[in-house]
């Protein structure tokens, strides 16, 4: 079902400080920044050469993301896999009894997205991306 | 520094019960089933194409793999970036001023590897791995 690891999410606080660790020290390339007003966070993609990390930062106290920092502090959030087909990959974990956070894909920033609840995945928030042209 | 991305490693109660989801419901195939004794855990490595996942039980409650249960149930533990020569690798984030959990490498299932310190890096726990052959 899954073609690779697109990337890995990491929640931070503060997205300039964030990014002078992962590449002023550890070497990472900074591919995009963009704004996600729709989840009150901004994002920045590094290059992993396989795959890509995400470094998000919410923009808003109110967002989800500014509660997953209240609750559990800076780390990883979730690992992203592609997959042709979003609507038949959900079909096929919706027939597996699998929760879902999105039943239907909605618009992410690189194509069509969906979360898979992570007390279905042993604690892991798993995302599927159906990639589109920019 | 990174060559690419490795692995993802998650930390689960049970090994038996994740890999039900991981490989029967989520589809993953297993690639290698391994105790680690020395670490106190027992790990299963799932392809993922373009990495693997690797999944990592504790086999005793004094692990650190145990306590990390105990202290943020199951969830993501690490992302472990492929190097081609760790000892280079080390010296660099130390020139950088990052703190590390290991200042040598350690053998390893897959090679050496050296952990650097969560709070180096906004939360994330990351390994490098210079790879050997097995």
């Amino acid at each position: 079902m899954f073609k690779r690891i697109d990337h890995i999410g990491i929640v931070v606080n503060n997205l300039d400080e964030s990014l002078k660790t992962y590449c002023d020290q550890l070497g990472f390339t900074l591919v995009e920044r963009v704004a996600i007003p729709e989840q009150l966070v901004e994002a920045a993609f590094l290059d992993a050469n396989n795959g890509t990390i995400e470094l998000i930062a919410p923009t808003d106290a109110t967002s989800g993301t500014a509660r997953f920092l209240q609750n559990r502090g800076e780390g990883t959030h979730h690992i992203c896999f592609e997959v042709d087909d979003i609507e038949v990959a959900l079909a096929e974990l919706r027939a597996q009894g699998l929760r879902l956070i999105d039943e239907r894909p909605r618009q992410g920033v690189h194509g069509l997205v969906a979360f898979v609840h992570p007390k279905a995945t042993h604690g892991t928030m798993i995302e599927l991306l159906q990639k589109q042209a920019h």
